[in-house]
């Protein structure tokens, strides 16, 4: 079999490397935030950056045993104790596109806004409205955009006011704004979500779009942990029953 | 169908409330370390308990891509591209007493050692003499000894100095000390792991025996996320080749 | 890397063997439970074995949108459309001993009563009490008895009797049915469910424990294939809102 | 909570519908295959219909411990023996569009040509080359055809065979055969692997496309829960060892 490359970590007798830095030099110096950043960047980060992963990552942690991956994490763990891996790994099985990974397709979008900017030399917010009003035309939605629960998801704010603050909201930032300033002009307001406010930030920050489903992950496994603890201490296995009502064939007989 | 209950999470319109503390006022000042250990505990953590439960996540964060977790991972990511999460997810699901869960097990022989001391009235290391007698009379291998990289863990002395340095090295770090110095008296030496070093140190910050697996968990997912990035990135997929060799029923044909 | 042996299948260029027959013979020569058969025994069944495995199968394959792990993979589903594998393999970790899984456990407890009878000289009968009994002090649950939803199971009888129509019967069904005479006897009647009635024919073919988990595993994967299909056909993403209540801390702000 | 909709299963007390038959009545009269049919058709299937998704589930069922899937399934049974569940759920993260689920997308391109020979009037010949044309011509891959093992693919004539014996094949086999003269036609040969067969097949047998990546999961399974039972009984926990190669920043320290 042919050895698998790696630029990631270098594990040797004695030794590991992540990314070149000895993890027992990190171990004492470096936040968990910093390991992410520096797994998924390669270096490590700035205090600026650092703040603005914290709060993403804090941002999305948890939900409530209601949001999908929780309640799918609290089902699992209902019907297998004896794996805490199946219980969270099932959590993560209920992330995609339209459950917290909208990152990711937002983070693409604003790219797409950004890149249109520049080739067609008009603003971000021109090129937001062109992006809007093609989506609008094709009947597309705009990723990052509207919430289940929230009319106004209040972690939108505080994610820009700190991206402002630590002087790190550029285009993306811009570009998101400017998707929900061309929406609110067509009539058809949907504030802007964790998932799109999430996928500005990162944006600016250098991430691929990748990243925007992933962090999500990270940040949610740390929720979905607690969810499942907490489902074995506190409740029964099997407690959990769904109401189902059956609309299909009627009871028939086999001849 | 019945309504759950939590004492984790509320979310209701326009607000997320994380034991008690509004997400938006912890996104800017607690960090993601601050927010899983207020997850697991109801509490936020002291400086000293945060730069402890910092270095055991970053120290569980990645051993390679060739470690069970990170290689199931990428092979899973290697066959479905649609879903970053199956692909976290399977990585996960590598995760158990064998393979980075062996922090629970070890937590609760550590309690099972400072246990002993109490009612029997001798010292930890008498405690942990007996106990290992036990488990080796019973053919039972102590959990948290050993590893299959390293002779040495480079991260255990780490993760106890830094234990000593804030204070908080208690009965676990003496309890695992002290198995370790049994096994090394009875000729059985095997180095304090990092399950094992983690374990003494959750034990002593006062987490459950479960936590010992769910923070590798979420340790790890920060690595298992860069690796199936990597993967996605740098390689084309079903790139993965393992060699078999069949040594089962020999050709035959159905009569 | 060593190579992995194996003595399931053999696949080289141009060829695939399961268990030394040619997968093309077998494709248009042996139903799907045949090979399920051969792949964990190693020989093709008799008519009298595939009519049972496949009642088993038959009989597990689903039991409605509301089963563990049928709503867990519904739930997956919900959130993340971009990998049906990801769905149903949430669904199948929901799978445990508390769901699904307690035929392996019963597989065991039915050796435990048949090995009991041959080394203290008693009928099957009598081992079952002593069994039982010996459950009962221990405070231990016999597995394989009760249901949630059925107060007697209707699998349960229409197995045992295909089981004695086929001649297969022996000592797992005696076995079982002496254990749950035993509990009557006692007053503390539960009918056999289908875990329970599914280790007792399994034991009889000759299967091993593990199988008993398995074989709900194999069977089930087809509802659950069902269940996500029609949750992509029939319903929206994220429609699922599970009612959570909260009774944790109250409100509090960071100093 | 509103009550889940459901046309598959009904389950009260002492009673289990399925898609309208008693759960009872089909054990001892539908195999496994039939209720597979059943839960994703609504009706059972005729001999035809059962003899040729029982040759497709065989067809599938296993390829070997190196296959993406097996692997995934072994190397998280490694490191994860508390769930036997959890080593099968990670083997089917494996599959994808890349690995076993080609079969959708093909079903998709078959009905693409048939509904161009349609509407242009056309041959589904030449149908076929026009739609090779334009995946050509875009640059796109033609699922279904190729294999990374088999140069020639030893199912896909078996089950063509039998589609032709049992009077089944129609227009599926047509273009899926079409789509392949076209590419010899164009120089590019690459023959037809068991998912574009399967696929062919069950566009005839009229399933919808998601079934062509549900039936290789339902089929792996089989084979899945083989290897698991396997990497159990003849291995050590933790062996794999997956060599790895370092290529990223040399070793640096923390200033």
């Amino acid at each position: 079999m042919d050895s698998w490359r790696t630029a990631i970590v270098e594990a040797t007798e004695g030794s590991i490397r992540v990314r070149g830095y000895d993890v027992t030099a990190l171990m004492g110096r470096a936040t968990f935030t910093d390991t992410i950043f520096l797994l998924h960047r390669g270096q490590l980060p700035t205090v600026h950056e650092r703040a603005l992963l914290d709060a993403i990552l804090v941002g999305v942690a948890d939900h409530g045993a209601g949001a999908p991956s929780c309640a799918t994490a609290r089902l699992a763990a209902s019907g297998n104790r004896q794996s805490l891996s199946a219980a969270v790994a099932a959590g993560v099985l209920a992330i995609g596109d339209e459950h917290g990974g909208a990152g990711s397709a937002c983070m693409e979008l604003i790219a797409a806004v950004v890149d249109r900017a520049r080739t067609e030399s008009v603003s971000i917010q021109e090129s937001a409205r062109r992006v809007a009003a093609d989506a609008r035309a094709a009947g597309r939605r705009i990723p990052g955009l509207g919430h289940r629960t929230h009319a106004v998801d209040p972690r939108t704010a505080v994610l820009f006011g700190m991206a402002r603050e630590h002087g790190m909201a550029g285009d993306g930032v811009a570009s998101m704004e400017a998707l929900d300033a061309a929406l609110r002009e067509s009539g058809k307001a949907l504030p802007i979500n964790i998932d799109g406010a999430l996928a500005a930030v990162l944006f600016d920050l250098g991430f691929p779009p990748a990243f925007g489903k992933l962090v999500f992950i990270i940040g949610r496994v740390a929720g979905l942990s607690a969810e499942v603890a907490e489902e074995h201490a506190r409740e029964k296995p099997m407690r959990i029953k769904i109401p189902v009502t059956y609309d299909g064939e009627p009871a028939r007989g086999l001849d």
